[in-house]
């Protein structure tokens, strides 16, 4: 058996919405909305299973699907895609994974941003790579050029970037964005940029896309998720974005890895795609409020809330909270005593930089929220 | 970039498939079924997409679909599975790519059984492994205890065993199935088993599953196909069946590749995997009379057809038929000239025991098949 693989734990999603369900808890521990789904991309779901037959679609995608990415990014990030430059996938992970497999050769340095999604340092490393990684603070989580920079050898190739980043819930700012841009230019690095969370940013902040920088498209595969984007998250279809060389042999990896992605899911998301920009801006609106709720009904009960810009997350800090020096403990804790789930920041660090930090999903009914602030202020 | 991937062509079904649209051609290539799909299926995932939620599954699959999955293998197979051998994929080639990225270390030498499946010789390539190929020729495609022992090393880990065989059309016979586990046992091998065709066996044929030969269980990773056994290809549906650490570590990378399957889809297969006996008895007749239509249209023709005992698919002998040596160079001016799509065997295998030989997909109504053969007879 393949020791990494074999070494590996089950990941802290899919432990926390086990022991979830298994203590009957408030699930704030997995990223995904409770709450209505949007019914128009049901429907369209409905309707073309039965109309439009369920055989093997394209490899990259259904042309309309691949048509409306281009269009969609083309609207919210100023690029000028076309359908060639989209490649479905069967949601975000497995475009990660393509991405991955196709970038990484054995031998090369891969840079990553701590706090990083949990799949990224198993699969760079699968791929034969070498993780170097960069770790952000809280309560700031910024990225600096300084650290960037020394994370970079002679042997790296590759930079996977995470905007908006989960689990901080940090929308980069353009001198961050612009500053990951020179490094990679400076460098020669392909860039993986994962913008699942793209539309899901918050007040008056702008999701900038590292896709658009100038003279970045050419060196980059961008991820996107359309279980992110309408909330869908059970229905795994994601895109990679790109052009050329690249995109062609991230779309090879893709073939023998899932080869292609439901065609009735394809055509709803197509549909979903062509919202209006309003709608997917009351949405973020929602969602902001949601964590305003959240956020004040934990302030209530005495904890310290870090800001959230972006994500379906904010981070509490036990530790100038005065609660727990360590959030893996209170984690499992308070999912089983107390009967509300959190992710643990840790999880997401090789350091100990994010120690005392606990994850919280705040994509759930106002009154979802107001009970779990209530377990949580009983577990302090 | 990865110079593995880099280096591969898009895979032939998904090339073929592409000419037959462009040239509007009979497609007889990428395996598929044409025709009525069963409706209470369809509404059963119209069902579940209204009813149950469209946000992230266990990433091992829905409880029911697991029990649902070790159910059917214990009905057909004799086996004694419970949920906990079972995990859910996003499609077959998802299990394949999740199973080799899980058994395959960087050095190890795996067994595969040409003509192959396109898939496996990559990914085991980017796994880290060296191929080791046995060739099986037309017209028997016969599999020896000789020939398996001839390809294992003191280095080999893995057999990969695709039973029913595709493009052969062979349903290996009990004898051929026990050489196989003789040799995993012998040189303490796993095996990784893609048995996706074994509901679509014809005639009086038994599947055999090298999962249920004693003492290969504990050895062996299964791979079963919601599409292929309901005649929904597109809907990406798949299952790993083990037991013990090899499949925890099989999860484990199938949780990093894919992570989950949408629940609405898992929901209906858990329905179809409850038809009676009779109803896959049936689908697997009709499918037989498909293929009799096909042989007997392309014999009037002049063909030279090999038998087939199972899969959408036979094979058309061009070389005893006295067409064409090369099927690479016939297949593009079939596809390009008449209208009409099939697969060169070539593209599965290394060796050049393929060469004249084409493979056709049956899964189709009878006047395409009776058109289809008209052309190749034009292209004579
Ligand atoms: C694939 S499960 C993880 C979902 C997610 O994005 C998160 O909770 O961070
Ligand atoms: C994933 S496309 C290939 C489908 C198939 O099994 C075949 O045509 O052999």
């Amino acid at each position: 058996l393949n020791p990494l693989f074999a070494s590996l734990p089950t990941t802290v999603f899919e432990r926390m919405s086990g022991l979830a369900r298994q203590h009957d808890a408030v699930n704030l521990g997995q990223g995904f909305p409770d709450g209505p789904e949007p019914i128009d991309l049901l429907e369209a779901a409905a309707r073309a299973l039965r109309e439009r037959g369920n055989q093997y679609p394209p490899s990259r995608g259904l042309p309309e699907l691949r048509t409306a990415a281009a269009d969609f990014y083309n609207r919210f990030d100023g690029l000028a895609l076309t359908a060639k430059n989209v490649v479905v996938t069967s949601g975000a992970t497995e475009a990660i994974a393509s991405a991955l497999m196709a970038v990484v050769t054995p031998g090369d340095e891969v840079v990553i941003i701590e706090p990083a999604y949990d799949a990224y340092r198993p699969l760079i490393e699968r791929a034969g790579g070498v993780v170097r990684a960069v770790s952000l603070a809280p309560p700031e989580w910024r990225l600096t050029a300084e650290a960037l920079e020394a994370a970079v050898t002679p042997r790296t190739r590759v930079l996977v970037f995470n905007n908006p980043l989960n689990p901080a819930g940090r929308a980069f700012d353009v001198d961050e964005v612009e500053a990951v841009a020179a490094v990679c230019r400076r460098h020669d690095l392909i860039a993986v940029t994962d913008e699942v969370w793209e539309r899901l940013v918050y007040d008056d902040r702008q999701h900038v896309s590292l896709a658009a920088v100038p003279g970045m498209f050419e060196r980059t595969l961008k991820i996107g998720s359309a279980g992110k984007l309408f909330g869908l998250t059970g229905w795994k279809v994601g895109f990679l974005t790109g052009c050329g060389r690249l995109l062609e042999v991230a779309a090879k990896a893709h073939q023998y890895i899932a080869f292609s992605t439901p065609p009735h899911l394809q055509a709803a998301v197509a549909e979903g795609l062509t919202w209006s920009s309003a709608r997917f801006a009351d949405q973020a609106a929602a969602l902001a409020r949601s964590r305003d709720h959240l956020a004040e009904a934990l302030q209530r009960q005495g904890f310290i809330v870090l800001p959230s810009e972006a994500t379906y997350f904010l981070c509490l800090d036990l530790k100038a909270s005065g609660v727990a020096a360590s959030a893996v403990a209170f984690a499992d804790r308070a999912v089983e005593e107390h009967g509300v789930a959190g992710i643990p920041v840790s999880a997401f660090m090789s350091g100990n930089a994010g120690d005392g930090v606990l994850r919280l999903c705040f994509a759930k009914p106002d009154a979802v929220l107001q009970e779990a602030a209530r377990r949580l202020g009983r577990a302090r």
